[in-house]
């Protein structure tokens, strides 16, 4: 886990130089990506930055068209941060031939070992979420 | 895969926010943790970083006691970055909480679910290195 770790960061900082976007920039896309629409104040909490700092952010992604502010439809009130990331054409491309790769990878197990490995890996998600909400590893 | 990415790379910015290390060097430390001794110029091939980067960045890495160069046994002028970083109680503690969390995780596993999941992690770190290695992926 912890090469597997160490190989993520450096893929991530040499999509993030093709990208010319900041580390915490990227995470939030990828994070909003992941689990959709939420608040800022949402995304301060799952990012552990501060609110301050995420309002400065989404006014960066929203300039670079990979996020943008839409009102709630069920509570007015309510301003979420909706990605766009997907429809970006340079986030595609800088993906698809690591995408492809894993597929591949995917395609060599029968099904019960990938209902194996991807059970290991939502757990190791949620994992990682809980030691984060630790209060040594708070950012703020 | 990507949802292990962005809280892999939050919690590697945890980890070097506590220890107060650039990522860079973060990094460095994992790979030699993981591969052992190395010339200056494979963690250059590695990490993506220039030879003068690696230089300077093994000299902070010597000053806080987290590797250090030695001569190679076999070849007396070849340099070697040896890691001295499982020695440090911060980093220990550092990884603690999610070391066993992970070990336990493990645990609910069969023995042959385990040597999937292990199959699967170690060639996705082959896959990685694969990808890292593209000319669009490398930083120099």
């Amino acid at each position: 886990m912890r090469a597997l770790g160490s190989r993520t960061i450096l893929y991530q900082q040499s999509v993030i130089k093709q990208l010319d976007i900041s580390g915490n920039d990227f995470i939030s896309i990828d994070l909003l990506n992941e689990l959709g629409p939420m608040t800022a104040g949402e995304l301060s909490k799952k990012t552990g930055l501060s609110t301050g700092t995420i309002t400065a952010l989404i006014d960066r992604l929203e300039k670079i068209g990979y996020a943008r502010r839409e009102k709630d439809p069920n509570d007015r009130r309510r301003v979420m941060i909706v990605p766009t990331y997907e429809e970006k054409a340079e986030i595609k491309t800088s993906y698809e031939s690591l995408n492809l790769a894993m597929l591949d990878l995917a395609d060599h197990y029968s099904y019960e070992q990938q209902m194996v490995i991807n059970d290991f890996l939502t757990k190791a998600v949620a994992l990682l979420d809980t030691e984060l909400q630790q209060p040594q590893n708070k950012k703020t």
